[in-house]
């Protein structure tokens, strides 16, 4: 029978689709018990998981092969000898029998007496233990939760679920979901954000969703408008089709502003500047009319692989960037690698407690003058082939500045004694995304050419809230009167000194922030090709001069909720 | 023969004893090659040094008993076998044999190879195997460079060492060791301050000290005036035993300010509130004369142990914390916790990516109102003895105060109908520490009673580093312009709006500062007991107008080194 339901619209785009829900994560395994009769199936149950991790075992056992095979087996061997352990099993069994608890909670309750008795234990090696025991009997809660084919070939469907963290959507749409639709969430929250920006339709909001949308229903969602409805009839499907065709119209009449200027309707001119990591990336931003690359970021070029690239690799692939924007800037920054990343070079530190407030960035690159020496010599060398700026990321002083400045002019003479054809001049930026930099800007701005605000880190760190720990659900948002206000006197500051200063964090990339940041004032927005046709348009339905009237009511908000409100008022005119 | 070297003073004392020198860490093991000679003493070597581990990993099977021997005795042999498996060892051999590295590097190539192999593969499990390895490698790379008894029984000893990290400073001085020499490092560093606090004698500075200085000479140090004496002679005899007596008479002058008040030369009352967590801190502030208790942390009630503690358990501590105070404030802080802190209750969440960014502070308390509401009925309670005041941590919005206050205002009225005496205004303040409260102070300032500066934290944040990391050196420092511009905006808007606010980080703690933080206005300084008479001496020293009309140059000041000259030359009158 027809249902319908009303969520927040997230992002937009309308979808027919089988749902598959997801109920939450037994993060939290909460003392549960069960009734006499079912003990039998309890115990039926817990086993059959046990099985099934010990077949996984004996599986990725079998995959093993080359050099090491020995070695990791052993560990493998030694984690199913856990599981077979009769002591643990005999211990979960009467859990289940005598005390009556959930197989869940009787795992939990044995995973703390074990690690009780690691933890207790005088030597590290000991303690460190605790992980094995988390790793199997995560492994067998896991498999007590699995649904057929869970997270894996989402093809086509609607995943209906409790949150989506940001981390996950992505990889969401990697699996083939063509749509999320969750009950609780908040269209200005980061995971939303990356939806639009993924083009994967989200309706967030929708209350008791997960008691009311089976496994396998059919279901009809729109994006825009937040309505979700279960078995839909022959007129849903008709709307259905309408707005897929209202989609497609509008993404034509995307396509023709490629050509069309980016200025708001009083006029003023607006530079949209892309975020290049590929060479895919930077056609598409030439293609697009792009003011020019914002940020190109050279973290790929020392990830995947173990040794550091050397500077003919870097050079070509800097010279290569700037002739591929035929004289448009291209800003390039330096590498920004932290213990958070993939490195397998041995750069970037391993193991810092809070790798987002570690040795990274600027840090790095002045902690190993060598690799510093390396990238600048191959910036410097590329700026010979077109309009180039070097960007620093994670500048919170003068001092890393003047380093930096004093390399760049040192090398700059040895490259031009060595007859190489370097510009004249070659601007140096500064990412403010630590807030001392935001605070103290005063203190440096006399040492830079031009700034680009990150938004992702300078939010985070504004907000002591780290973007990717899913446990602090909405407390990450760019709506917050401390980052409003940041931001305000950033951009306020550096045009007063003549500096240009773009955004170009994802807030920038995200066509429902426009209307706050042209009330700020901003002027250069940076973001991914993906979204520029449609921040392009947003920006060419504003009218500056009234956004800018209504800046006050913009500083004057206190929370979240009045800065969402004061979004809500200035979108779309 | 005697040779004098001259460093910086960071930590006053004199003292006399044995130098024991701690050459770098291995951290970054470089390539290095070995003579051909050297080749059969670099095996030797290295085969002494997993000789050596291989017997610690046996001394440790042997002393394993209880429940789970087993288990654990299995990972011991493993990482035995590991140790003995013929292909690393044979790699070992031709690495330096053929490739003529040094044991260690020749032990680093190996980890790198086989991680690699690991890293690569496409399952979790196996990804985390390199941690084992890593254990492993890292056992036989301390085994290398173990000198007889380094680290333990520093009994009477000076260190010497390149750097010193802060999270070492209490380490070594339970260890034994009497002063620490470094080569590099500031006075302003924050191991400077953690040493000044822990009167634990420093120099630092002192260039190629490791060169100079051998394990066992004797020598004298001032951690007044930075003198480092090799081999002293009678006259430097006659000078430690004068500054000893001169740091007695010092002491005992100290002494007699217990009973005097802490005011400014020019006549201006200052308020030295104490930090607390045990009953002898609470015991000590009282006998000094502190106006209350600044900050009282909450989290010793919840860490080393499994079960969280009731409402009578903490209404008795702070009950007891009230009456101990006879009628001065007490400000008690609700509970801290974060995945950084050793937490068994389960509180806490574990494996957070950044925990410092994390669910922490009042975060987690509206996370968990079960907590939250025991915290405040036994606070309720507890204010019916004596002024008492609640304080949140890591507030970032005026939502979660006032979420706060809605419970506080329930549990009041619930204490009441069961006829519970308790104060009839509770006054309800706030941490400074996450730079969004700081900046959008205006935003919810109506909502506090009271303010409290975290600078720890406060300064972590606002420079993105983490302040017990090592790698990041000079990096984390109070003295940078966006802390002072950032503590000068808190102090004057509080001051405006009528609220009181005290600095509660070891910035407050530590005299040097005292000078910068009377400047920006601040009245109230909350610290440990143990340097609360140093404060107030240097306090009753200082005139504050003639600070106050200094506090322009102090903005101006655009660097760490203009920031240290301010505070040089107005220290001390």
């Amino acid at each position: 029978m027809r249902q319908e339901f009303n969520g927040t619209g997230a992002s937009r785009g309308s979808v027919l689709g089988r749902a598959r829900v997801r109920l939450p994560h037994a993060l939290e395994v909460v003392e549960e018990h069960i009734a006499g009769e079912a003990i039998d199936d309890e115990l039926a149950r817990l086993h059959a998981a046990i099985a099934v991790v010990r077949e996984e075992m004996h599986t990725l056992r079998e995959r093993l092969h080359g050099a090491l095979a020995h070695e990791v087996g052993e560990f493998l061997d030694l984690h199913t000898l856990l599981l077979d352990d009769p002591e643990l099993l005999q211990g979960l069994n009467e859990l289940i029998r005598i005390g009556r608890y959930t197989a869940d909670y009787a795992l939990r309750l044995q995973r703390d007496r074990i690690a009780a008795v690691f933890e207790d234990m005088d030597d590290a090696y000991f303690r460190s233990r605790v992980e094995d025991i988390d790793q199997v009997i995560g492994r067998v809660h896991a498999a007590l939760h699995r649904r057929q084919g869970e997270m894996q070939g989402l093809a086509g469907d609607i995943l209906i679920t409790d949150t989506v963290a940001p981390a996950e959507i992505a990889q969401l749409q990697a699996h083939g979901a063509m749509a999320i639709v969750t009950a609780s969430g908040s269209p200005l929250s980061h995971s939303a954000i990356l939806a639009r920006s993924l083009h994967l339709p989200l309706v967030v909001g929708v209350p008791n969703v997960l008691q009311k949308i089976n496994d396998g229903d059919t279901l009809m969602i729109d994006g825009g408008s937040g309505l979700v409805v279960l078995e839909p009839n022959a007129e849903d499907l008709r709307g259905h089709r309408a707005r897929a065709r209202e989609l497609k119209r509008e993404r034509k009449e995307l396509h023709r502003l490629r050509r069309e200027p980016t200025r708001t309707r009083d006029g003023v001119d607006i530079k949209l500047y892309a975020n290049a990591e590929s060479r895919e990336d930077v056609a598409e931003a030439h293609a697009l009319g792009a003011a020019g690359i914002g940020l190109y970021r050279t973290e790929f070029l020392f990830l995947q692989r173990r040794e550091l690239p050397d500077e003919d690799e870097q050079f070509r692939a800097y010279r290569d960037l700037v002739l591929g924007m035929t004289g448009r800037t291209v800003t390039v920054r330096t590498v920004d690698l932290g213990a958070d990343k993939a490195d397998h070079t041995g750069l970037a530190l391993r193991d810092e407690p809070n790798p987002a407030l570690g040795l990274r960035g600027v840090r790095l690159s002045l902690a190993r003058p060598d690799v510093l020496e390396t990238q600048l010599r191959a910036l410097l060398r590329a700026s010979g082939y077109g309009p180039l700026r070097i960007l620093l990321p994670m500048v919170s002083s003068r001092a890393e500045i003047r380093a930096v400045r004093g390399h760049l002019a040192r090398i700059a003479g040895e490259l031009r004694a060595q007859g190489h054809a370097i510009a004249e001049q070659l601007p140096l930026g500064a990412m403010i995304e630590v807030p001392a930099a935001a605070i103290a800007l005063a203190s440096f701005i006399d040492e830079v050419d031009f700034l680009s605000i990150g938004t992702n880190d300078l939010v985070q760190y504004l907000l002591a809230a780290d973007r990717i720990n899913e446990a602090l659900g909405e407390l990450y948002t760019p709506l917050h009167p401390a980052v409003v206000r940041v931001l305000r006197d950033v951009i306020r500051h550096a045009h007063t000194r003549g500096v240009p200063v773009a955004v170009c964090g994802e807030m920038a990339g995200d066509a429902s922030f426009a209307p706050l940041l042209l009330a700020l004032g901003l002027t250069e927005f940076s973001l991914h090709p993906s979204t520029m046709l449609e921040l392009r348009q947003v920006i060419r339905n504003h009218d500056l001069a009234r956004l800018r009237r209504h800046s006050a009511g913009l500083m004057r908000a206190r929370d979240h909720a009045a800065l969402a409100r004061w979004l809500d008022s200035n979108t779309g005119h």
